[in-house]
């Protein structure tokens, strides 16, 4: 009942810390005969990794996946898919000098009181590093889902925000600048601010907003494993998440019914889409759309006061190298983990009636 | 992999339409020994039931608990715990008009689609009755989690919001007023607010929030089985649910680091907050607090325009008994789910080191 | 992860003690559209009904099942089944002597270590009453598995055996007799055997057959999860059963390989079985045989020394209602699971390649 | 779904194939804390690993074991342990003949219908390569059962069999000869046997027992998650495996209740142990034991009819290295497979109560 497992029919299991010697996972229920496009699955994976710009970490990692089980001759064969992501310049000794303090606002104290031991490298297993599994996992279900088109992009960095809604924005321009705001101008004024941000050694958060288009009707399984609770849960196990919202989300609590009623046309399609793509937990053939709120990153270069494992008061400050805001980074997880759980729905879709 | 289980080690499923002969649920893995407060269930179960005051639904259920299996004088026996609601008045005939009319941001068009038929009667399985099983079983977490205080209570409605911090917040007002809001005056407001809807034949969202306090640390399983990634599924599997978000939330996505981070104490607790009582997946010892969305009830006493299940257009009108505004009921809700996640959390807690 | 649930896609969950008001169940995760023969199940409910013929236990149950949910106008709707069997003849008094008896070979003595309270009264949870549960939820697997046939038979009494295989078996001859042995002349021993055991006050044990027919080539989802791991399983649930082997058994550890072998012919099908239709844990389309040893019952009409829960040696005899030799009854339990087995994999399968 | 996994809470999930670049797992939900000693695990594997005597395959693997991840400074840290086996010594031209067979009484067919792909290369997924990722997590497994001894030992070989009960067997016996069977005479006439039967190109199966001692009352979580039940399904899960049976197994079946009830002593033990230490489906502290058949290995060398993927006749003969009895090597991993079961009820247990 450890957690290190996520979907029923397409699971993920992943394990490593940011300073071992590998981190990967096991893909268990990946159906046979899918032709893998390896191209593809690097291709997310450099756009969540480290060092690719110049608003994000620069620890180099080249994040290369070997695959070690599971595919035969270019194609899944319906065993594991067992994977390994080597760590190459994990700088241990950046966090020697934390080996006893509790970090404010990271997981440091938490992880020794659950468990009585960590490993302080890097934040061990609680280094967002091990999202880098999910990418791996989220690009094979992606290919699975051949079809549905699944799109992230950062909607706000601090208070700078993109306020069209996502039926007006041009995804074609998500990937054109490093903070893979679709808008240039606004992410313009991002990266700048960001690395203001920056060079104060402070931190800042910001929201993803997230798409999936083309989604057959019937994915979900109410009561409780609605499909906005398993996305929502999804992106929640993300680093850094404080918050979801789907549809109409917090604001479509201030709205009327008769308003936020979606009318439906003759094709079974609904003329508005406060429903967010999802009635009673289960897809209706609607864009389905989201939002996730991620904190400002813990980890500032400014000094802190804290204690020690003794309850001792020290000082701590940020060594090593981290993200001055994680949600440029944080685009691919978001679609990874929207994959995942479309995955294992539409898997499971299949069986639903007779 | 159907949803209708909630939990690993504390684990409730339930059956049952909302016009159909019962509701109910099994309990499996409530620790023995437990002696039962059965009043004290009964109380939630008040607190959730229909007609209970002038600004919910008149449909008049006793919501009486018939508890079958698992329990032997008064005590759990470790056994599963089998309990039946009855349904007495069900007036399926309010539906027959809905049988092959697909209403407007109901779940209907979803569930004929899925599973290829529907128990249109009440909304079947998707009707909220079904949470009337969640409050059961939420309240014999509740009694398990002794000394854990779950407080949950109203903090909008509509555009009539409680600004107040739950910190300043006084539990002792929230069950004095139908709307449960613990601020006498605006709660009043609400009151009068929902009434006037509802004379409209229309209806209203709001926002329901929740503290959870005296909670051990060590409460979370990462990577994916955060605490608040299953808090937040917990509330997105609850009817109507569109948003959620702990701590800080999206809120926090505009704040600095420095500004955010919560500095540790000597005796380990923190000068702020805003991490919610959880850091990296796991709780830290502080308040659990977060805010759920409810959309407004897709039930409206107006004719809407809508199709029927060949495509014809159609107009539907809301006939039976129906809530105006679901946050009253939902407070008892709310706290059922959290204690069934708490629960499942501090039992696996138990083992999480030798 | 209390153990009160069988199977992953079409789950049985069931709860209740011998002497409870009611035992019943949740099946989550039949297909919709699944018509429903309620007379079908039924008849699985009367061969394993006590009471049925002079050789079980008298104690009668009409065990009528009550159907609460997840059916609408005779078909399974997707939602869970939730269904209920009343205890009607409990004669909790006929128990109240072994109150804090720990009866030798029953569950008394673990159920009150590890709970720390049990449920006397007719055995409580561990009575075999539970199964009846097991047989509604078989007789719905068995209709879902339309064309693939499960016959249980009773393959020995003590120690009176039917040597034929299988193959050479008159399956029409099975319920022909009441201790369903299809042999009419070894069955008609049986029968006096049985009788002459209960004379003495004793009890015996045997062993059940079964055979699976037409299964589809795939079933079965290794490595852990091997079609016949899993049948194990489910066999060694059943109250009483001590051993389980497939195919050739344990007769076939003493073979060679070139004997044991099994050649294909063209058409894929096998010249011999000795694989008992499963290979590498997935059916291969051949017939499934499976051989299930049942103890002789733990409850004797004859004085027994033991000790009570303080340590005092005290005597134990057998009151109440109980069968002399339960492998009669066990026939529609051993079907029952092998239909759950094989509706589990069967669902699976479908997903298992794109 | 797929079934790569073993365990709820100490939870094991495997990948990898028998000619693929390495094997490996992921332990979930091992506690913090535990000290490992790597000595003792690799002292497990070279028990399993082929090569190690005359009577065993000649494959030359060192089984050489990397832990990825889930250890600090030698303790469990309660993250999940990955672990890795290269595969060094694969010959995968000694397949490329198979590759279009189906070889009598493999996998080939079953996995070829399942999925429509295989990897041929030694058996693919289907080899008892596998079996190696089962040993590391069961000795790390037997490191937390501190105090529980797990034996296992060789009972038969083809015919030859060891009669003594397990209660009469001298353990320190079992590692002294290659065949791992306790009585050294006996032993010797196996080995023989074994060596005569690969001259001849043959195989033969055998049995093994295994004994738990030093168990704590309480293990096994009823009624489906019976203690014996998930013991059967693990061996049933072993490569080759057609049986299991506990304490008095099928012989028990002859027997009559009151010669096969175990009287209760004073303290709670009993006079005899028909009931294999297990009641009701828990632990009830006396030694558990039970025996295991394993069928001849289905590669011989000897020429086979059969087909190939296309129907065709065609002859099969074993090349590569195989075993000519796969007991001796299985030890071990029945062995690890119990200590699986016993490691995930043993952490159970600790809530049954509270």
């Amino acid at each position: 009942m450890a957690g290190n497992s996520f979907g029923k029919i397409f699971k993920l299991t992943t394990f490593g810390e940011s300073h071992g010697a590998a981190i990967g996972g096991i893909i268990d229920g990946c159906p046979a005969g899918l032709s893998l496009d390896f191209e593809a699955i690097n291709r997310e994976m450099q756009r969540r990794k480290p060092g690719q710009s110049a608003i994000v970490t620069q620890r180099k990692e080249e994040d290369e996946v070997k695959f070690l089980s599971g595919i035969f001759e270019g194609k899944t064969t319906g065993t594991p898919i067992g994977f390994l992501i080597e760590n190459t310049d994990q700088k241990s000794k950046d966090y020697s000098h934390i080996k006893d303090i509790y970090r404010p606002s990271h997981a440091d104290f938490t992880y020794d009181k659950k468990y009585g031991i960590r490993d302080y490298r890097g934040g061990g297993r609680s280094s967002a590093r091990e999202t880098a599994c999910r990418v791996v996992a989220g690009a094979i279900a992606k290919q699975l889902l051949k079809g549905i088109k699944i799109t992230a992009y950062v909607s706000s960095v601090g208070e700078m925000e993109l306020t069209e809604p996502y039926s007006e924005v041009d995804f074609s321009e998500i990937e054109k600048n490093p903070v893979r705001c679709p808008d240039a101008e606004i992410a313009s004024e991002m990266v700048n601010y960001i690395k203001s941000i920056r060079k104060e050694g402070d931190t800042v958060g910001g929201t993803v907003s997230c798409v999936i288009q083309n989604v057959p009707v019937g994915l979900g399984e109410p009561v409780f494993d609605k499909l906005h609770a398993e996305l929502g849960k999804a992106m929640l196990s993300i680093n850094a998440v404080k918050g979801f919202e789907y549809g109409s989300g917090f604001a479509g609590t201030a709205m009327k019914g008769s308003v936020h009623n979606d009318s439906f046309k003759a094709d079974g399609s609904t003329k508005t889409n406060h429903s967010g793509g999802i009635q009673g937990g289960i897809s209706n053939g609607q864009d389905i759309y989201f939002k996730v709120a991620f904190k400002p990153v813990a980890t500032i270069m400014q000094k802190q006061e804290t204690i020690d494992n003794k309850g001792n008061k020290v000082t701590a400050e940020g060594k090593g190298r981290h993200d001055p805001c994680v949600v440029p980074r944080a685009v691919p997880i978001v679609e990874a983990m929207a994959a995942l759980v479309i995955a294992d729905f539409w898997l499971l879709s299949k069986i639903s009636k007779i």
